[in-house]
């Protein structure tokens, strides 16, 4: 009746490292009234996640040390004290990264759809928060419209390949993706259907991006921050939308970095540049989601899914995500009996 | 029958000095079908002038090496060829820095109106482009709504002082000024009626932003870009809007600087930066121009013009916009018998 957990055991400088966690065993949780027991699946491993590890200003508070690392999760129900939620339902909320937890009242775990033929790690990419970021990122802050010229960055990222063939399929002119490397710009191509990708390792990315766009930039989706965004903000259109969803070339900087320099096109472009946390979406995800399984059950959402074995490799998993070296949806699989029937 | 004019000579590095513009004597232009001559009365010095002058993407084409110094101004029609213009007609448009100009079918000048009693000086100020940037900027881009806190750098400038009365008389909550020194926060509170008025040349100005606006700034009308622009984005409440107006901290800049530190707040607290450029509202200008001649004729706006003498005396009228030596909206006397009856 054990809970292997994973708590935050130093602050990280730069990347995580086998200091910044540590794995626990502790006795597993109990329900209380109007409460119940879940068993972890899955875990989403999102960029975030190294966000909430540092001691600064957030949408969300830090995590404490000593507290289990917050993170998004899938589970089955296995003892239950309320009617929101029955055994054997697999629900999805913030988890973190243990092999147990509560969904209560409060924390609302959303109970997931049987039934529909989508297996358990294509939900949680695509049907889940990465998708709905793509989503009402590209919709609602964006203002994607038909003939629009797109340029999403992290294009090979769960959220960036979902964003392009959402642009795509809102009548977009050409969505070009910007990525790291030959395979992975191979893939955001042939696989997510963007019409061109830009390999942000290569020399002059700001030349090739005014070549690829010649008339402008009319929607950014940037997901990196950091020199990219600002490349792009040279080659906006008039009245573009700069969607700042993410910003991983961030989240490790141990200094301030150059800043961004070319904010002043905003200007020049009477363009807006505009942040959005997927949280404040929450009583718009059903529409959301309609769409997007639509998509998906109709064969017109590519996905990919990077899975990763055991939850003591979840801090390994994290750092996939600034390395490059994941392919898609990065989950961690904490135990793979659970799945969606 | 000459006209006196003053060129572009050399593109200027930083500062306006005596060398970037030449004073050259040529004859009066005639005016031909469709056209007027206008005798000029009064050029309105802004500080998007000095963008024009250098050889960089802007919202127009630089000014190029000899010709006039584009620039708005009033002035009076001595001739005609033209239905759309009489003789006599107090018109506004393109001027460029010179004594004659001519107003034809495509620059379109705009007769002004008479019987008002309002004088040119103060048309040019607050019914002029600089009143409706400030009313586009708060009402359209800044989405002003009661309750807002707001914060305008520039508080004393021709620009940032009707910003701020604009956004009182819609219903700010709290409206807070940054000017540069004592004397020109003094006259932000008691002049133009702002709540508080914070000195950029103090230190913590961060610190005193977030003092003066504990629970967040709604709104913040930027006229300088750079390190105030930075600081401000620190205390963005939720949802917040930025709307860049001008960076005049910018214009002389001779090296790219630290750059915007930190635009991630625009993620983190789901706000938007947007710029915008007056001359796209020209269809609207209407709508505002009435309402600020109402604020203005019932005594609800204050302003205050600072005259500089003599056509040759402009490019150091220019440089009072970034030395702050100015006191108000700036405006060059060319002929001081040019006058609105």
């Amino acid at each position: 009746m054990q809970n292997r957990r994973l708590v935050l055991a130093q602050r990280p400088v730069g990347h995580v490292n086998e200091s910044t966690t540590r794995l626990e065993t502790v006795d597993r949780p109990t329900c209380a009234e109007n409460e119940a027991l879940v068993k972890i699946g899955m875990l989403s491993i999102d960029p975030t996640i190294r966000t909430w590890m540092d001691d600064a200003a957030g949408y969300l508070p830090p995590i404490q040390i000593g507290d289990v690392i917050r993170s998004g999760g899938a589970g089955v129900v296995v003892e239950t004290n309320s009617s929101r939620y029955q055994v054997g339902d697999v629900v999805y909320g913030m988890s973190g990264w243990q092999e147990y937890c509560i969904a209560s009242e409060e924390n609302r775990f959303s109970v997931l759809p049987t039934g529909m033929g989508i297996d358990l790690a294509t939900v949680m990419n695509v049907v889940g928060l990465t998708g709905l970021t793509a989503y009402f990122g590209m919709t609602d802050v964006g203002a994607i419209k038909q003939g629009d010229v797109v340029v999403v960055s992290g294009a090979a990222g769960a959220t960036g390949s979902v964003a392009g063939q959402i642009a795509k399929a809102r009548g977009a002119q050409k969505v070009v993706g910007i990525a790291g490397g030959p395979e992975k710009c191979r893939e955001v191509v042939e696989l997510y259907g963007f019409d061109e990708c830009l390999d942000y390792k290569e020399p002059h990315l700001a030349r090739r991006i005014h070549e690829a766009c010649p008339k402008g930039v009319d929607l950014y989706f940037d997901n990196v921050g950091g020199v990219i965004l600002d490349d792009v903000l040279t080659a906006l259109s008039m009245n573009a939308r700069v969607v700042l969803c993410g910003a991983i070339a961030q989240y490790n900087a141990t200094d301030a970095g150059a800043g961004l320099q070319n904010y002043l096109m905003l200007l020049i472009r009477r363009a807006r540049m505009e942040g959005f946390i997927i949280l404040d979406y929450a009583d718009r995800f059903s529409e959301a989601q309609m769409e997007l399984a639509t998509m998906l059950l109709s064969g017109k959402l590519a996905h990919r899914e990077h899975l990763v074995d055991g939850l003591e490799n979840a801090p390994n998993a994290l750092n996939l995500l600034f390395s490059g070296g994941n392919h898609g949806k990065t989950l961690v699989v904490v135990d793979n009996t659970v799945a969606l029937r």
